[in-house]
């Protein structure tokens, strides 16, 4: 799995930082992208990528300000336009609806495909499959606002395939079935337990995105042991008090939660455009001097999920 | 005055071209600026440029296609955000106010001005101050769009200055007031009549700028001897079918109407991006056999109105 980040910046866009984006690289059978959040001019980043407006079949948006849904009627539009034709779930708070809508309605717009809505009003389970799960949190930003866990499933270890060859049993189409099934019975009647010939499991990956939020150190509980979080940090750790007046947290309180949740990694985005590029060195040692395996992101910076 | 084009593409964003925006610097007392249309990522372009939100307090939206007024909810904050307090004026058809005022709500966004909109239904006059007046003309898009003319009125003509000094009457603030009056009486109880000192009217400029459209020749009429007109070419010459059937024109039509009306120039904007940087030649040259004061826009190019 992979994350792109494709704005960075907090309120308005700068030059250096466009407005909340950020895309997951699923992984999965069909490569689906899932967007998180959806500020203006998030199609506009995407044309400097190789992504695919078309494979993004699921956004998840944190909360409803501006800065984190102006992009989506465009982007939505333009999916159709460039031949994507596949349901698009998108997840948000109570509102996104009417928001969606009533720009496709204004704008006279037919889409390609067609639209599902999760309005999300409480913290719970949002998404299943047979890989993923997706939960949210609630969090503390003076509008309704989430955090997005995604928790991997474990996934079946690797087929002993030496035991196999041992057993007489010749490479082909049998070893998926081994694999598929709890057992499986051979021609000559032999009955083979898929848990014999199996190694351990690998562990899914668990990853957080968090939508804009005060401090709440109560919000470790929902992180524990995720590989890698995703935090704003729209103030540096001297600004406590504007981050609690607006709503927002510093460097270090990011740290603090990613420390006291014991993550693998904690990336910090959603950056004041108060800061410039000479001062991120500055904004990482603030969260790196409490947890050390902090990453600052900038637009188009790339976190391989491993 | 002077035209600085935002976007100048068509439908969708693409590297070369952002979607539909310009603004007018009406050089009035106060530099006012005046955007017409503004697509997605409109308030990113302005940060390549010296214009300041604040100074727009007039947007005139052609027709509610989304890459024409997606860009609308953004700039609208980022003005507030950005210090702008006077009102806004949004100037568009019906179901404009109804997707700002969406938006806003959604998004929970308290603007630090008042915006009034001004739904338009039919071709006529919507605005008269002491310097302009704009008035619409409908045109043929499959939804409604509108044509808008900023008609600058006549200003009066430079005071000979020679012919007072003269008469005895030394430069100051009784110039000012010669001007101002048509009469004007002097300590000596000598009345002095405007029209004897001033040179001739100094005549008004007129531009028109185009929604989207079908080619229809009877729009010649609302352009009739205007300064510049800013029509759509989404297409090339020999895509007439294309045009009609998708209600668009071509650069070949654009420039019949441009001569059938006896303009001063054409610009040609929203231009497919079927046509690269190397196909704007041949573009140019189908219009210029027609009309040869053509010229065609791209991103941030500047054309002053003398």
């Amino acid at each position: 799995m992979k994350l792109t980040f494709l704005g960075t910046g907090a309120g308005i866009p700068s030059k250096e930082r466009n407005v909340s984006a950020i895309v997951l690289n699923t992984a999965n059978a069909n490569n689906e992208l899932w967007l998180f959040d959806c500020g203006e001019a998030t199609q506009h980043q995407i044309l400097h990528t190789s992504l695919k407006p078309r494979k993004i079949n699921k956004i998840f948006i944190t909360h409803l300000h501006g800065d984190h849904i102006f992009g989506l009627p465009g982007l939505i539009s333009s999916r159709s336009f460039l031949g994507g034709d596949d349901t698009l779930t998108i997840y948000g708070p109570l509102g996104i609806k009417q928001f969606v809508e009533t720009s496709l309605q204004v704008t006279d717009t037919h889409l390609a495909y067609p639209i599902e809505f999760v309005e999300i009003t409480e913290a719970t389970s949002i998404f299943e499959d047979d890989q993923f799960v997706v939960d949210v949190e609630l969090l503390d930003h003076g509008v309704f606002s989430l955090a997005y866990r995604v928790t991997e499933k474990d996934k079946l270890g690797e087929l002993h395939v030496q035991k196999l060859k041992d057993l007489g049993i010749k490479p082909g189409p049998i070893y998926r079935e081994i694999k598929d099934n709890e057992q499986t019975t051979l021609e000559d009647g032999t009955i083979l337990y898929r848990k014999d010939f199996l190694g351990a499991d690998k562990k899914g990956k668990k990853l957080a995105i968090f939508g804009d939020t005060k401090y709440v150190p109560q919000q470790a509980s929902f992180i524990q042991d995720v590989d890698v979080v995703v935090h704003e940090a729209t103030f540096s750790a001297d600004k406590e008090d504007l981050a609690y007046k607006y709503n927002h947290s510093t460097t270090k309180q990011a740290a603090l939660l990613a420390k006291d949740a014991n993550v693998g990694a904690l990336i910090l985005t959603h950056i004041s455009s108060r800061y410039q590029k000479g001062d991120e060195a500055v904004l990482l040692e603030e969260a790196q001097t409490i947890f050390p395996n902090t990453f600052i992101a900038h637009d188009f910076y790339e976190y391989n999920i491993k």
